[in-house]
């Protein structure tokens, strides 16, 4: 160990971007300017490790508060991110020679690097390699994900900002419509692939008074007859009819709904998008009815205008932690949300071993859907409610009801 | 004239909703019930003049104002709106004759309604019909649109809003591009069919440094050959390229783009979505680059979490001259908003004949429009950047930029 010597620490950002990972970057960054006497520079990845191989680097030691608190309300990755994938040890040696020889020129061993469940498995390989070698590098993982699919926690920085948005999107979208006697069936289309977690939160929207009638997730196999029947008798009760639905819901044989194409990115993910606009055609042509489709797309992720302060605060506590454990000496571990609490809210931070979340993904629990399927229950609504409170409500906006 | 008699009053809500409809009816009820001396009852109309023919009336005069404060974040239309056409007074005359029997019935004398420019249509009929039977009405018009596209004013209540969603959407979507080294041409939708005031509000997101790389709006004839020239060029230059269009962009012949019949389609798939969707494939096809298309679709109009502090005000400004201008003895008349400064922002407010806005439609003049009739002029900008500025800055949030 060499804690008496001055080192220099990085900070890299990974994945999709959330509403808060900005928030993690200042959070950390000014947890690392008070301990000037450890640390010597404050440098950031600029495009997460696909910059680094490249020696793209950002020297931040000398930024003021006044510039840095931007990040606060900086939608995207500011720095850059990346989904380069890093092979096995093996394969792809020369690139892990080059991240340690890059490392090792400008004095970097503390490496932080922010992002989801893929991205964690990238530090997983660093740290493991670095060990390897005989590298000392204290690598610690910030979680940050809006689709909520990190084993281990409670919930994942970026996921309340991200229902916020579209709790109150929704709500919008539920007013709108309202203003008409008779109105259409709106489909909303939120993102998650695999997991539910986004698409349920759809459900806050009912704290101001909107009323969702169908909610699908991906966790549950999609049946077009059962979903054009409920329609029907909704909207002929009504006049109204409020769907919201994953972009990865798929039939009982596990083929996506409405894919109109599948690319696969670099992890081997399919791109989808589209759901909802096949469902909304397909009401117009078999049930005679007038409809509105929704994709709120990476707007979801990239809210800057609704964010969760529960969000914000967490986000920066997390990449305060992360710099306090690497400083303790931890190294392949990954600063965890834990809920200790509901009522008040309340949480804390664990520090857990990155291979318990990373290439995980944690699909929605079958408690927080209800027994047709096709809504979530009361207990998802108290686990996401707390997470878009704020000092002055519920998270959503004041509404005069005539009713 | 009766003006020692106490009269009632009613309000109705017509047309597509905005941000600030409510506000305006907030304005107009907080002013009619400071006269209480003059006015006896304050209604509205449940879903406009398709209500009022079913006598479907709220009486809202004992309403405290802790209730009616909710309107300014209300969004939708919070007493209904309509889109039902009266025909002229001798096709409709059982119609005419029905409102002005209910009117009779509860003693209203004073008639309010708050649309665009159909709905003005609406009030000049009724009150043309009135005067004709000699029934006493005073009708004024209270404007709205998010369109912009109302004649005689500088711009109409509902616009600043939809507008400071869109700014601060896009440069959402331009921060999340720029999160990556390589990334996407985004082509962003917005609302206008004729007009192309909402499209070329998206520029306002370089207020916070983002960069808008093309406007297409409907007042400009659109070439495919042009556009794809052009995102090329952008996209080899940068590997991002951000594009904002109007839903109703058409070619040289006046033709819609993107509502081609699925046998056309370029690349044989079913033709689903607006012009983005299509054009977003079309780029995928035709030029291998990835895409991402985004429809903000009514959450425009029905944006209650970032309105503009400038339109909520002026819409309840606009409401209480209404009422004003009503007690005065003034009908067949319209409140329309007039800047007489541009720094500081200063508007008036006049008062102006109905007959002058009814039916009619401005659209986006030419020196707004760059000469390659594909961006926005910094004259444009001039005008639009006070509608969404507040006390605290411009009107966008603030960026921390890596450049």
């Amino acid at each position: 160990m060499e804690q008496e010597k001055k080192i220099n620490i990085i900070y890299g950002q990974s994945g999709g971007p959330t509403s808060v990972i900005n928030s993690s970057a200042y959070g950390l960054i000014k947890e690392a300017k008070k301990h000037a006497d450890k640390i010597e520079k404050i440098y950031a990845m600029h495009f997460g490790i696909e910059g680094l191989l490249n020696e793209d680097i950002i020297d931040l030691t000398s930024l003021q508060d006044d510039e840095l608190k931007k990040l606060l309300t900086t939608p995207g990755a500011a720095f850059g991110s990346n989904r380069y994938k890093l092979n096995d040890e093996i394969t792809d040696k020369e690139k892990y020679d080059k991240i340690i020889s890059i490392f090792d020129k400008y004095n970097i061993h503390y490496f932080f690097y922010n992002g989801g469940n893929d991205s964690m498995e990238t530090i997983l390989k660093i740290s493991n390699y670095a060990k390897k070698i005989g590298y000392k590098l204290n690598s610690i993982g910030i979680p940050k994900t809006i689709d909520n699919d990190l084993c281990e926690m409670d919930h994942s920085p970026g996921y309340p900002s991200a229902i916020r948005y579209i709790a109150n999107s929704v709500s919008q979208i539920y007013y709108d419509d309202k203003s008409y006697l008779s109105g259409r069936v709106n489909i909303v289309e939120i993102m998650g692939r695999n997991a539910g977690w986004l698409t349920a939160s759809t459900k806050l929207a009912e704290l101001n008074g909107a009323k969702i009638d169908l909610i699908y997730v991906p966790e549950v196999p999609f049946s077009l007859e059962d979903f054009l029947n409920k329609v029907i008798e909704i909207y002929n009760a009504k006049k109204h009819c409020l769907v919201c639905i994953s972009e990865g819901i798929r039939n009982k044989n596990g083929k996506l709904i409405g894919t109109i194409k599948e690319e696969e990115d670099a992890f081997g993910h399919t791109q989808l998008g589209g759901v909802s606009v096949y469902l909304s055609h397909l009401i117009t042509e078999k049930l005679k009815i007038k409809t509105r489709y929704f994709e709120l797309s990476l707007l979801q992720r990239s809210n800057s205008i609704i964010p969760s302060i529960v969000d914000i605060k967490e986000a920066m506590m997390v990449g305060k932690k992360a710099l306090l454990e690497a400083l303790k000496g931890k190294t392949g571990k990954l600063i965890a949300i834990k809920r200790i609490s509901n009522s008040p809210y309340k949480v804390k931070y664990v520090t857990i071993d990155i291979s318990k979340v990373a290439n995980k993904e944690r699909t929605l629990p079958l408690k927080y859907i209800n027994k047709e399927g096709n809504n979530v229950t009361d207990e998802f609504l108290e686990y996401a409610t707390p997470l878009i409170r704020d000092k002055k409500g519920n998270g959503l906006f004041e509404v005069f009801r005539v009713d």
